[in-house]
Formats: C-alpha cells, sequence, structure tokens
C-alpha cells in the first residue's frame, strides 16, 4: 500500500525520503494560494525562488517579480503575496518569479521527489483526487512560518490525509496529528483558525479578506505542477 | 505575562529561546516517565548521556547503568527502558547513567534553560503546579522519535499548555496544536494513542502494560530537576 506522511515544516525535511514519492508544498497563508490563483487566471509560469536577490535578478532579466518578506511586500517589486494580486487580467500569459518567506524555500528543497505539486485549500479536491490516480507515496510538507510549525498548513496537511487515508497507510504520528486537527476545526476553518498565531500576524496588518479568501475549498481545478525550474498547470 | 510554548521535537530546539526559560522535557514512552519513577521509588540521581559510549564508560567507572536503543535494552548494560524496572527496592540510593534512543538527548540538549525539569503524565500536576508558581516563560520540549514528532508526548505537551493557559501567553501554533489534540484526547489517553505509530512499535514488542502505567496521571508527587550533570528530585 502507498503511503501518505507529512512534514510539518521544511526544517524536517531532511528526515525524510523523497524517493519514489509524490511532494505536495503547502502554504496556506499565503504563497501556495497565490500560485493557484495566478494559474487559475491565466499567468503562464511562475518560478519560485528562495531569496530577494534571485528575484532580482529575474526581474532585471525582464520577468514580473513578487517578494514577500515578514507578510509584506517587499521594496522594489511588482507584486506582493495577496491572492487578489494574482486576479489582474494583465498577467495572463506572463511569466512570473516568486519569493516569499516560508512556501517558496519549501517548494526549492523538495526538488529531488518524483514529482512536487502545489496544494492549497483552492485546489483541494484537484489535488487530493490527483494523488489517488498515481502510483507513488505521498508526502506533504508544509511551509511553516520561519521554521515552526503553523495550524493552517498543518490543517491542509490533514485535509489530505483525511482523503486518501482508505487507499493509503498512516504510519507516522504527524499524518496523524494532522488528520485529527483537520477533523476537529473542518466544519468552520475561518473559526477554527481565529486563535492561530499567523491569522493574528495577518489580522493586525489588516489582512481579513486574504485569510477567508485562502480558506474556501475547491474553488479551482487546477494543479500547479513544478516542471524543471517553473510551476506551470499539470 | 509569561509565554508556554512547545518544542514539538529537539530537532527543532535551534529555533527556540531558552533565555528566561524552564524547560520541561517529556519522553512519555518511556524515559521521562522511567524517571519519574525511580525518584519516586528512592533513586537518588540518574544521569542522562546522549551515547551509549558515555553510559558504558560510567557503569566502568561504578554506577548502574541503563541503555536503550530501538526500545530494546542494549546489550551489556544493567537496566532497560520500562518503568517497572525502576521500582525495585534495591535501587535505593543509587546512582544510575541512562541513555535512551530520544529523551536523554532531549535533556542533554536543553541545558542552557534556567531550570530543566522532567515531566511525565505521572507527574503531571505536580508540574504544572510548579511551572504555577515560579516566574519564568516555559517551554515543553517534546523527545520525539528520532527527530520526529510524535503523538504522546505532543499530547502531554498539551496537558501542561491546558493547565498553564489562564496564566500564559500562547503565542505559538505548536502550543495551540498540543492543547487541541489534548482536549481531544484527555477523556481516554489508551485509546486515543491506540493508533499513534511508537504504541505500535510497544505492543508489537509485547510491551502493553508499560504504556498503560506511563499513561496514568498523577501517580506521584515528585519532579526531577537537572543538578548540574544530574536528575535528583526537586
Amino acid at each position: 500500500m502507498r503511503n501518505i506522511d507529512v512534514c510539518p515544516t521544511p526544517e524536517l525535511l531532511h528526515l525524510y525520503n523523497l524517493q519514489n514519492t509524490v511532494v505536495v508544498v503547502v502554504d496556506i497563508l499565503r504563497a501556495t494560494s497565490c500560485i493557484t490563483v495566478a494559474l487559475a487566471h491565466g499567468v503562464a509560469r511562475l518560478i519560485p525562488v528562495a531569496t530577494l536577490e534571485e528575484c532580482r535578478k529575474l526581474q532585471e532579466a525582464g520577468y514580473l517579480a513578487a517578494a514577500e518578506r515578514d507578510a509584506k511586500k517587499a521594496e522594489g517589486f511588482d507584486l506582493d503575496n495577496s491572492p487578489f494580486s494574482y486576479m489582474d487580467p494583465g498577467l495572463e500569459g506572463k511569466t512570473i518569479a516568486i519569493t516569499t518567506t516560508n512556501g517558496t524555500l519549501a517548494i526549492t528543497q523538495s526538488r529531488e521527489a518524483v514529482k512536487v505539486i502545489i496544494g492549497s485549500f483552492l485546489n483541494l479536491s484537484a489535488v487530493t483526487n490527483h494523488l489517488l490516480e498515481q502510483s507513488y507515496d505521498v508526502l506533504v510538507v508544509c511551509a511553516g512560518w520561519k521554521g515552526k510549525v503553523n495550524l493552517e498548513d498543518t490543517l491542509f496537511a490533514g485535509a489530505v490525509v483525511e482523503a486518501l487515508q482508505h487507499d493509503f497507510s498512516i504510519n507516522q504520528d504527524t499524518a496523524l496529528i494532522a488528520k485529527i486537527l483537520y477533523q476537529v476545526g473542518k466544519k468552520d476553518l475561518v473559526a477554527f483558525l481565529a486563535t492561530s498565531s499567523h491569522v493574528g500576524r495577518l489580522h493586525r496588518m489588516g489582512i481579513h479578506q486574504d485569510v477567508n479568501f485562502c480558506l474556501q475549498k475547491d474553488k479551482f481545478d487546477v494543479i500547479p505542477v513544478l516542471r524543471g525550474h517553473a510551476l506551470v498547470k499539470l
């Protein structure tokens, strides 16, 4: 039987075996939600990079560039990390270089896997249906917050574990913990997440809309997948 | 207000600030349960060491030596990692060197804290009452399993967070996750933990008794504390 496991933060990724594994990277607030929105709205490709320097070089080479640090847009870049910024029809067909505090690092660190796809509540069923149809083990890699575990990414991991639990084995407690949390919180994700640290951080910055948007399930049927250095539609 | 936080595995300890902090190390199955039992039954001191080599040197120097790796007693040592082994009246007044797969490493890595105490369900109220009476921040350090997060240590952390939540601030999601899990599981810890990976591992080895014993609350009123290199009664 295939295995489903959860890595709760990229800091622990070295403990997991990526061979024969499809990785789902999740950074609900807000990188992987933005990437899902962008590809659903006609952006051609996103190039995730770990550092501001790499992102600036790609900007200088002519790409649009999105950069977030500490939940704010980094100075001198074109786009921030709000899902609403990626709905602009002017972005259709464009390539966007993107770097965020946690999410893009999780993507670049997962490259060794058989395949890296991008998950968010916005494309949850598209992702889980795809995982059920393929033959590899699955590892959900949570972006977390600066190395630490966060609630919203763990919850998404739990949603994936719940959807896959009858077809995959759960051998590790992190997957079990994620599933239990999701079963407690799934009826009202907004209320359940109201006390989490990053939701608090975003609320203090006045970004309620972003949080509520990113917690909606199955708004889009797209699956972003890493091909070479770029995220494109599967 | 003082803070209560939870480090879910020693692999993430470098992300936490131990200044002005009392650390509670927990390895429910079974190191910190054994240490609690030992001091409650008259053992004078336990010296936690990270490696089998250090433990063997202390054995050669005349101490009793307890060593566990992969849930089994390591060859050539005096004691294993079952709480029942530490109830022997012959151990009264003795010093025991101890090394385990996860627990003793968590203790030795926490030395920088203001104080390091040892928690288990067996001395839960003794520990939380002590934490309420002192003025420092609190960090529960879960031993986990070979760097990964486990359910039983996270549950204990949640029990501590629940007991302290009205007198301490919860600023990080790991503490919130632990508290939610404990609130789901606390009515019947044995049933809740039945599906966890390490309980499965111990059951396969026929150690049901140890699991059931270690999940009992408040059997002992002792608090093991690290003084220099040894754990003694507070």
